[in-house]
């Protein structure tokens, strides 16, 4: 029988490269859900909630068997008001409404902002380039650069909450850079933080396929600068990005 | 000048024993903020409010040199409704207050339960025990075993931010098992994480006076049991801790 996966924030970019890239490679069983009603044929069954709505989430959860959770605000510069309700607690909602339908897995869609901090002014713009080893492979602890990446930080420890206490299987993914083509090469800190948007879709394929525990792994692409390591996200879930920002000259 | 120091949650178990400890000892001009109206003379002026009140918060942080945050709810059950605004979001107002008023120092109150999910069944009870060799340093992740201890960890993660980003020393202290008198013989666990009144009123004092920038420190007394490494807060702040569980019996 086909996978059912539910995938929250179809809409946005996210949304969009793993859909555009799973759609017609894989057999699931799409349930697709978003703040807005969609303005094109949709490849499943669309759901249209706030992800606060725990009612609505709970419903939208009734059969499935994996989640990419991707909904919130994904501005960067987004205010508190707007991350405490819509990430931090829309994260709890969806985890909640998760165990108690008896899904396996929950992909999370943290992100680099969660890290940010990292990137100080001792370090940089020497992490960027090729021949620096400065790595983090999700062992340490979140250094988020604004009020963005501390709620990503936050659905973090809850996903690690209800691996812990509920048995439900979490990965959170740390996206880098995701863009359709490849960053400008004077962009330095992009290009080591390029995901392309097959290498998004190949990523999260293995979030719902390889089986886990607990992990926290980043979501780049192979590139030959980049100061986050992959072998986590190759090692346990049996990722293999084919794209790399570097050679785009 | 004697120093100003703000104390929230002035009147729980946590604000109880620092101020015991060190409203004779200590020349701190404080000011105490708690939910509750006070019931006897306090040592100094007193601020009814509730944490997430910003403008109150904002009055109370005027002319303040150092913040002990310990306001929230403090009970392991609490559930998400009551932890999000009082725990996460109290702190986020906490911090911004501090920032906005140029307090240099926050030592924020955190918890042993935002690892309580290292105590596996694996580890327990050997890790309660004097032979045993396994150590929490403040380095690790998260790993909470509620969502109140989801809510420190959050509190954790805001405060790296706010150092970050604006500056603030802030020091998390994760509190073990804070008794007046010692803990039964028999149990175990309580006397590995075992904080005496006196020892937490030195540690906070030290909160106040030690110099750092961002830290992860446990709080508890100079148990022969322990799982949690007290290093770093000998090392960073100059913890002497006075009280030992063992030798009670």
């Amino acid at each position: 029988m086909a996978q059912s996966v539910l995938l929250t924030g179809a809409a946005g970019r996210v949304g969009t490269a793993i859909l555009d890239g799973l759609v017609d490679e894989r057999e699931y069983e799409w349930r697709l859900l978003d703040r807005d009603p969609p303005t094109e044929d949709q490849p499943g069954e669309f759901v249209v909630a706030d992800i606060t709505d725990e009612e609505a989430v709970r419903e939208a959860m009734d059969g499935v068997d994996a989640v990419i959770h991707l909904a919130g605000d994904p501005r960067k510069t987004a205010p508190w008001e707007s991350v405490l309700p819509n990430n931090i607690d829309g994260t709890r909602v969806v985890y909640e409404a998760a165990v108690d339908a008896g899904v396996e897995k929950v992909a999370f869609a943290s992100s680099n902002h969660a890290v940010g901090a990292y990137e100080t002014d001792e370090r940089t713009p020497e992490m960027y380039r090729e021949d620096d080893q400065f790595r983090l492979d999700g062992n340490e602890l979140p250094r988020p650069g604004n009020l963005y990446g501390v709620s990503k930080a936050a659905g973090e420890v809850l996903g690690r909450y209800y691996h812990d206490e509920h048995g439900l299987s979490v990965v959170c993914v740390r996206i880098g850079n995701l863009t359709e083509g490849h960053p400008p090469v004077d962009y330095e800190r992009g290009q080591a933080m390029w995901l392309s948007y097959r290498d998004c879709a190949h990523l999260f394929d293995r979030c719902i396929q390889a089986d886990y525990d607990y992990e926290i792994v980043y979501g780049i692409s192979d590139n030959d600068r980049k100061y986050y390591s992959i072998e986590r996200a190759r090692e346990v879930l049996g990722y293999e990005p084919q794209d790399n920002s570097a050679g785009h000259d």
